[in-house]
């Protein structure tokens, strides 16, 4: 089930730009998609779409009201639902980024059913999956590793995706989380799997393709991450990836959200990777490393691509500020 | 929430021993809970209990009916339903192995409200976790890892705690399955939780305790089976084991359920659990192997032990066969 195209995106009463920090990632990676941004007042965010009424976003053809914002406390006050109910009305569906499910607010459900819209809440797993097999699979695949969370692996999968496109090359960038999801149109949360399922749902995700298409997979936590390594090593068996790209960020001080374990060494990522993605794919890979060098200047970024790409012995690029060129020449 | 014992074992019209497999398991290693078995006409299972009607178990004193055993198809029978309601009337409340969750049964779930009865799935975790903080807590943990699913790993952490009882050591059996769960009145499935959530739950279930006091936590799956080692490195990170014991199954022509994935070397799987292990706990050393050697006779199944002991420089016993005594030593 794809979440049909053109979006509207409800921004709400977001309370900052942060807030909406989902619907700024789909404005940015399908901005063909993306017809306007529905803001209520007092909304502090702004992902440079169109404002839109729900009339207005139904008018110029908006087939999925995206919510992709989070809101204060977890709740949807009252002017939300309203919203989505509206959205059903004028013919639209609706795909939410909440925790909260979409089919378990009574009045929306009740409303879909009786219209026979789709609700597609992205966060929860929509089917059930086999357990994985690790057979091979035909066609290629690309996964993104990370030295921690948040480090930048959805954003180098659809940077090396575009690049793959640019060049006439196959590939499809295969999405695992709710932003990516919006994205791709279609996706598995695979951390939201039952953990039995994580490397099926992968398998799913990444099926039988032509010998010289690509799958570009959207990692997931860190093997080196103390509460997430599970999920990262199930997608990493269920993903078989030829090649992997390791995603870093280097000013933080230790493992996101565990401040007791410190960041790892990339080579330790990188051969950590190796040696357990070799189980379902002995040919397995590293062909680059993706370095969000954001937090700095232009001058110590390029010193420590540098020194990174001397250490390593591997192609170094910030896939933000240069593009993802050199890594798929590394293919 | 513990399942209050003792308890009567439901064994309905099981098909064959096997599928009482898990009534099995809590009936040898917790005689003293078990204070009988209901089984219907054409029940061809036995785990040695009295023979029990539902009013016979009452009336000595169940505290839960145990539903420890698969039935064919999947489905529920009337005749199941009907004596999980009246065990309900009789004072009892109920625990179940099965898929089907007992709270999903419109009769019994009603009744079990009505009535204040406990209704306890144990292969659906009940409660929410919180992430993995990966933070030493205080307490010794001991884990069993597998070449391989269903090695004997269950059974190697139960023949731990009871030598480490005999020796009068403090020592918890945690349970991770649904046999186990029964055979510890608590636990969590953890390849049932949300993939998020394995490190976690896992702390949860293993505490801060006694500096002398020592978890043996039962371990699943294996860091080599392309279907489930996203649950076994959770559950190794969130463990934190100070001790690993190896389980490993030496006739098996290739990772169960996977056939094209061959079985790992057993060196190769101490390796890859001590270097993950680390992460969390970097004092993680791998103190014996526990072999299932049931498929050998004595004289292979001695050779075998040797040869292994041999090479792995570390104590390895058939703890089916002769206890876990070495293991223990070893600690």
């Amino acid at each position: 089930m794809s979440i049909a195209n053109p979006y509207l995106m409800f921004l709400g009463d977001a309370a900052d730009q942060l807030a909406a920090k989902t619907a700024n990632g789909v404005a940015k990676w399908r901005p063909e998609w993306c017809l306007g941004q529905l803001r209520f007042d007092g909304c502090k965010a702004d992902v440079g779409l169109p404002d839109m009424t729900l009339e207005e976003g139904a008018a110029a053809g908006a087939k999925t009201l995206v919510v992709g914002v989070v809101n204060q406390g977890g709740y949807l006050p009252d002017t939300w639902i309203s919203s989505l109910e509206t959205a059903l009305d004028l013919g639209m569906d609706i795909a939410s980024g909440l925790h909260m499910r979409l089919t378990d607010l009574p009045g929306v459900a009740a409303k879909a059913e009786k219209l026979g819209r789709t609700l597609y809440d992205a966060r929860h797993p929509t089917r059930d999956f086999a357990t994985g097999k690790g057979h091979k699979r035909s066609g290629k695949r690309l996964l993104t590793v990370g030295t921690d969370v948040s480090v930048g692996k959805m954003f180098t999968s659809l940077a090396i995706e575009k690049e793959m496109k640019a060049r006439g090359m196959k590939a499809t960038f295969r999405a695992t989380g709710q932003t990516g999801i919006f994205i791709a149109g279609d996706g598995v949360s695979v951390d939201a799997v039952v953990a039995d399922f994580i490397s099926g749902a992968t398998e799913w995700l990444t099926p039988d393709n032509d010998d010289d298409h690509w799958d570009v997979v959207e990692g997931q936590g860190s093997l080196f991450h103390a509460a997430y390594a599970g999920v990262t090593l199930g997608l990493l068996h269920g993903a078989q990836p030829d090649a992997i790209v390791l995603c870093h960020e280097p000013t933080r001080p230790h493992m996101r959200g565990t401040p007791t374990v410190p960041m790892p060494d990339l080579q330790a990522v990188i051969d950590a990777n190796i040696r357990a993605g070799q189980l379902t794919n002995p040919d397995i890979r590293c062909v680059g490393v993706s370095v969000n060098t954001s937090a700095l200047s232009d001058g110590e970024a390029d010193k420590l691509l540098q020194e990174l790409e001397a250490k390593l012995g591997l192609p170094c690029v910030d896939a933000f500020r240069h593009g993802a060129a050199r890594l798929v020449d590394a293919i």
